[in-house]
């Protein structure tokens, strides 16, 4: 039967609750628990059916957690919730990409019944396994929670622009980095310092590897460019820059010359392959991308038939992420259930991986020389040999005795030019310092 | 049976197409049928099926449009693709709240078949009619592309944030408006002359009354408000004013006191009932909304648990229209079918109307005075009789003949109050234009 001619009775509000199993009891698991609670008349109106939680699992059963687990059904073992005649879908809010949560994914789907994750880790490692035993049972595996939180980016790109070939999707997907680089501009004080307020608000981690060294941005975006592009995740051909390495004086310049300091991950579509990279980017002032500050996460998506679009909003957190969740549970209530990945697992592909020498961008470069004469023709020589194109040359005071900065920015050049042009810097005499690059990342 | 455990063969690719008629071929119906033909396959991956144009309507067989119709059935009368057997769904793209677009959405759905319109015109005036019919049928009524363009926010509010009570949305959905308060601003044009640069440009219609005056916008408003706080649309209810008479004094005072004028529509659930608006607003320059420039429309959803989340991206051309509209088909061939207002027919609410006296904001309001001892002590007290407090007065030149601009800010205070002090200010014999008034939104 045509799926358009459905009888009207499946369309209607049915009193049928779509039972949830939830894994992990953490801020998110309860804010899943409270919203369904809540939210649950105008839920089961959105939904068509209640949406009810009947089981939980987390490590310790009497510790106050702020909500009651009163007729709630319990288990230590999470996985014992896929078993439960009582759960038709489960949530897993375990973390972690292999152990108990694949374990959790595995038994649930292999079960038949639908899956829902916040598990970037997790997706971006056996997605496309999940994926692929979700669609033999013929379940959803659902897992908006996994990127940018509480905006609905997975279904924007996967159902919102089904109809454009995606030609780069780009984003601030980390609110951690980009709440110590809002910090930074706005106060002056250097990253270790901010670093350190970061974490006293909660907003870091004790160890902080995670997020400020990008690997948090690479896994989310492994994931948006497998649903933009059509591919696997594949983490490995990421090329990954953290925000250590940013200073208040590249903020400063950047804020001169019109851009301001983000770290996004970008997945493009080019001859070389699918270029795919982690790293501080600075964006024009006048791109919508620069004006997202604190803990808030956005994404760009560049359709060829939308034009880009951006979607912005809090990328973490109790309520963005259980909201996430919850979305992806009303959805499978709805019996709407598309491939996570956007088109069937047997159908994704591995894209060549172009390589981040390939790249073709713009550059802002600091350099730290001895204002000695002839150095900066030594610097503009070196480029010129490389057919590398400068926009702008800024020297920032005179001194004999110490070093000054000089910035500059270039035209669109490869990025393997660059690099040897900067190798040929860095070995002249008055260059002190090992010269600084950014890349500029323009938005159509 | 449970929906979230259909068989397996539900979910995987199907050959059997969507069949689509496709009414009205200006612009955008030219997209549609591009979009469908070019991106075949990618579409047939992402929809699980083939979705294909089997035939078409319009006023001219003959027009070139730059695309071959070759194969393609044929009808005069658009309502008859409605009882063709090759079409499963039809696309309405004729335009107009009542007449052959009407009864084409009657026709299809009486036939239970899925309708699909770009006209916010008649899903403003007839939504809550048209979707009733669709639900008696099991069928989808679907309209993304009625508002916002290529902005998927229709999705987003319904099925992306379907976890949150909204209390807010707002945004710019006129792109002609934004255009033109943009080029007012960069340019330091007035608006007649502007409004006449964006005619030859296309961008604006040879009556603009439409735009400039604010009712496109408030088409749009109802629809948003409908979906978010599940009741019918009701355009009456929304004050409307347009951007006739915002000035270039009023963009430049805005600037200087950290402010961007837009023409916003704005709905909020108050204690007064559902208040819904569109005007001229100052927006701080730290909110996202004051940065989307030109013809971008972007729309700002405030939930309670994913806190603000905003979308922007082109509201309106063949092609951020067009991709709205596949959109809408793929779900349909996927066989997702939401109720178009997120919530059934029947279940949709007529929402107590807050009159637009009731509305509690901050004000910018500029007097044209003649600068004589004692004015502005008489324009204090009347703020002050009011309990309006003031936040900022910048009075600018002096000048013993002719008038000079104060300009006010006030704290948020209630319209009535608001307006009753400017009654008396404008009595007020040194006050020799009407005071100007200009709400001013904030984020959170």
């Amino acid at each position: 039967m045509n799926s358009s001619h459905k009888p009207a009775a499946d369309r209607r509000v049915s009193t049928t609750p779509l039972r949830v199993g939830v894994a992990g009891l953490g801020t998110v698991g309860v804010g899943v628990v409270e919203i369904l609670r809540d939210h649950a008349a105008m839920i089961a109106a959105r939904a068509g059916r209640p949406v009810v939680v009947t089981a939980v699992s987390a490590r310790d059963q009497g510790r106050d957690r702020g909500i009651s687990l009163a007729g709630l059904g319990w288990e230590d073992d999470a996985a014992a919730l896929a078993a439960r005649d009582d759960v038709d879908v489960v949530v897993e809010l375990i973390g972690g990409s292999e152990g108990p949560a694949l374990h959790l994914a595995r038994a649930t789907l292999g079960r038949g019944k639908a899956f829902v994750t916040a598990n970037k880790a997790m997706i971006a490692t056996h997605g496309p396994e999940l994926a692929a035993a979700a669609e033999d049972a013929g379940v959803a595996l659902a897992f908006e929670a996994a990127v940018a939180g509480g905006i609905p980016i997975l279904k924007t790109l996967r159902e919102g622009l089904a109809a454009n070939a995606i030609t780069r999707v780009y984003g601030i997907l980390n609110g951690t980095c980009n709440y110590i680089l809002t910090e930074m501009r706005t106060t002056g004080r250097d990253f270790a310092d901010v670093l350190t307020q970061a974490q006293a608000l909660g907003y870091a981690e004790a160890d902080p590897t995670f997020d400020v060294d990008g690997i948090d941005t690479a896994h989310k975006l492994s994931i948006l460019a497998a649903l933009a592009f059509g591919g696997r995740p594949d983490i490995g051909a990421i090329h990954v820059e953290g925000i250590r390495h940013v200073t208040i004086d590249d903020i400063r310049f950047a804020e001169e010359l019109g851009f301001r300091i983000k770290l996004l991950g970008v997945a493009r579509m080019t001859d070389h392959g699918l270029e795919q990279r982690v790293h501080p980017s600075m964006v024009p002032l006048s791109a919508p991308v620069a004006h997202v500050e604190d803990v808030f996460n956005a994404v760009v998506a560049e359709g060829d038939a939308v034009g880009t679009t951006m979607s912005q909003g809090r990328g973490a957190g109790r309520g963005p992420t259980a909201s996430a969740v919850v979305a992806d549970l009303v959805d499978i209530a709805r019996g709407c259930v598309t491939p996570g990945f956007s088109v069937p697992a047997a159908a994704l592909g591995q894209h060549p991986s172009a390589p981040i020498e390939a790249h073709q961008g713009a550059f802002y470069i600091r350099l730290m020389v001895l204002d000695q004469p002839g150095v900066l023709a030594d610097v503009a020589r070196a480029f010129a040999v490389e057919h590398v194109s400068l926009e702008s040359l800024i020297q920032r005071g005179r001194s004999a005795v110490e070093a000054v900065p000089v910035v500059l920015t270039t035209h669109a050049t490869a990025e393997a030019a660059l690099r040897r042009a900067l190798d040929v810097i860095a070995a002249l005499p008055a260059v002190i310092e090992p010269p600084r690059m950014i890349r500029i990342e323009r938005s159509l």
